[in-house]
């Protein structure tokens, strides 16, 4: 028989890991709904020319034609790469219906038609909040994004998250404030830093961007102040820059590092470095690692835009963060680092005795899920031996015995101790740790 | 500002019916992994070739194109259009490290190019569950799948399903009883009972199929048969035909009818005009309708199929069934029988007094949140009847008011009422019937 192999870039995990990405995906919407925000999901098409606005992505989508469509059927689809654009059309659409500031929450997944590498892939799921207001949306969302990001990643069973914090007024002002015009190329060149280092920053900056080298040197410098509190704008300000919009950012991005006071060390940081690369963001930017594995990459990034909603007169400002749920398993499951503690739901396996007895063997795994605990019964009235062997193969930790002597009595065993007692299938249950597949971590 | 229009046959909910789609898709699997069913998830696409080896379906696919391509970059790919041709690849590719029988289930969107009817989508989700094993399928596994339908259907906040179930043997083993040498077709036409009633397969059988009116209406007296209980074998054996193949399916739907006796009246039905159009079923075969909504023809169905799973010399018999989640929700929703609660997880609006007293909000917030409770911080210091419209406009059920008359008090208004009560954010929490969304039913 031919092999079968995978697709480069569209993953597919096993049946335990798919037990772990769905707890994982099931934290994650009780984490964003515990903040109030409501989940949407949008179709997972979009009118080719409306995912081309944004621009600079046009290579990366992947176009539907229907395999018996006459020539040119009027609008051609495309699958959505990410989960903004798509809301953004959303809410413009029902903007009647809707109360604002609207607090969605979407986890979908999105496609890339990317060259596939490692952490890059075709496929993958994206988990996505986002708040959007009418006219004016107040700074207190910027300062609720790191802290529901903290919320989610402390739930999840991973190494925790930092969430580096920056403001592109801090950025462009302090820029402005330098006499350089074009703001857009130093971001962008600044953005490469953990790729690239100082040196190639600095080299960048003077032979492509064109700026001297003292100028360079001060953008560096502020690339380079970092803080877990609000210091980082006495430091900042040490620098000797100065200009309105500057001012501005300092003061927006004081607010939020003032408001994330109470969480945790190396929760959140404010980090002049973060740049981020899209042209959308307007105040705010985000940028999650996980700890320990920096060298991933942002786990997760987002901000503030100010001009995404396309709402004719009125501004929709929007801020949000977007959570990277396959590029983090992919890595974690990569390196053998979290695993599920079954490959299957099911706490007991029920014996089959006999076939004229399987109706006893159904009616025990039937009073055991009617209280929850998730059972199958055995297939075959096989040697006991095979039956154990086979739940074993899946992790079931319990074999039940229906009527294991004859004389109606009921007996479960732990086949991992071999420790076998009496049960009642009406009260019995196993242990709270067994109840569920529990995610292991290493 | 130029009006968006949604896109046919892709259909996107409310935030508030998503909610309600959210907490189905919940239930249903909850209730697989009860009777001990893995999730699994497979990428969106297969390549065409292995999509349209089902033949029939190839007008019904998408295909993908990367906007940027080469002219042609190797295989091409389809979004998939059912779950059973994906798993049954996932299943050949893995079959090393699966551990048989596979009792999976998958839920996900699928997608068919078909022209876009009242209760037919292009996008729409679908819950598959299925067995497989390796060289023989017990029969247990037919009688487990209606049982598996009720336990999800009693479970949902929709009216109760009933399961016909019939069996391709009897229907084969009759027919060619009765001398007929060509089963497919009488097969299809029967299937159009529902459709065009007695008349029409009558008519068809004669006119289409070629058979007498003789022959023709004693195919029309099996499908007439249908018993809730396992006497139907009497009523087949009455009308006098004999033939091996009809022996063996009597007692296998026999079995699966009487492994099925404990349900309750009216969950699951033997009904012979039951015959599914797609050719690769061999035994069982099941469709389920919602009692009283008959109308809107099958919400769930499936069969057992010997042949369907590739395995080269060794044999892979299944048995599954599919519930169409897209199709039900959107017949509730448009009829408007089914909605959620409120239009957001929060049961909890905390009031903001002040620009400078705004963490005690937050606070509040974070000690409901750390038992559970979702809340959200209103973003605006404004007049206390404006912060009560917003919870009214998102059907939050509780507003906050910290330390209400500045002495440090709290105060929580049911709004629904007006009742008012001083309340500690450690150790207050809504009635049971508030703290979650409900899913409401008319």
């Amino acid at each position: 028989m031919k092999k079968i192999k995978p697709i480069s870039g569209f993953p597919e995990w096993t049946l335990e890991q798919r037990l772990v990405e769905q707890e994982v995906l099931r934290i994650i919407r009780e984490k964003f709904e515990l903040f109030g925000f409501a989940p949407l999901e949008t179709r997972s098409v979009e009118p080719l020319e409306h995912l081309l606005k944004k621009g600079e992505t046009d290579k990366e989508i992947y176009v539907l034609r229907r395999l018996q469509a006459e020539s040119d059927e009027g609008g051609k689809l495309g699958l959505h790469f990410d989960l903004t654009i798509p809301f953004a059309r959303y809410l413009m659409q029902n903007r009647a219906d809707m109360v604002f500031p609207v607090k969605r929450y979407q986890i979908q997944k999105v496609w890339r038609g990317e060259r596939p590498q490692e952490g890059r892939y075709r496929e993958f799921y994206q988990a996505d909040i986002d708040v959007v207001a009418q006219d004016q949306l107040p700074l207190q969302f910027d300062a609720e994004m790191p802290r529901l990001l903290h919320t989610v990643a402390s739930a999840l069973p991973m190494p925790p998250i930092t969430v580096m914090v920056n403001n592109r007024k801090v950025m462009e002002g302090y820029y402005r404030g330098l006499g350089v015009e074009e703001i857009a190329p130093v971001l962008r060149t600044v953005d490469k830093l953990a790729k690239i280092g100082h040196g190639g920053v600095m080299k960048a900056l003077v032979e492509e961007v064109g700026l001297t080298t003292e100028i360079a040197g001060k953008c560096l410098a502020l690339a380079s102040i970092r803080s877990e509190d609000s210091s980082f704008v006495e430091a900042i300000r040490a620098l000797g820059v100065s200009h309105p919009i500057l001012d501005e950012g300092l003061e927006e991005l004081g607010f939020v590092m003032d408001q994330l006071a109470d969480l945790p060390a190396g929760a959140v940081v404010a980090d002049m470095s973060i740049a981020r690369g899209l042209d959308y963001y307007t105040g705010t930017v985000y940028e999650g690692v996980m700890q320990g594995l920096e060298g991933l990459g942002a786990v997760c990034s987002g901000g503030r835009y100010d001009n995404l909603v396309d709402g004719g007169n009125i501004t929709f400002p929007g801020v949000g963060v977007s959570f990277g749920v396959t590029r983090i398993l992919g890595k974690l499951f990569g390196d053998g680092r979290i695993e599920a503690s079954r490959k299957t739901p099911s706490a007991v396996l029920v014996a089959l005795t006999s076939d004229e007895r399987r109706s006893d063997s159904v009616a025990v795994a039937s009073a055991l899920r009617s209280r929850g605990i998730c059972s199958e019964v055995y297939h075959l009235p096989q040697k006991y031996g095979k039956q154990i062997r086979y739940a074993e193969r899946k992790g079931i930790p319990f074999v039940w015995f229906p009527e294991a002597d004859g004389s109606g009595g009921h007996e479960v065993r732990d086949i991992r101790s071999g420790d076998q007692e009496s049960a009642d299938p009406a009260t019995w249950s196993p242990p709270e740790e067994d109840l569920s597949v529990r995610i292991l971590v290493k």
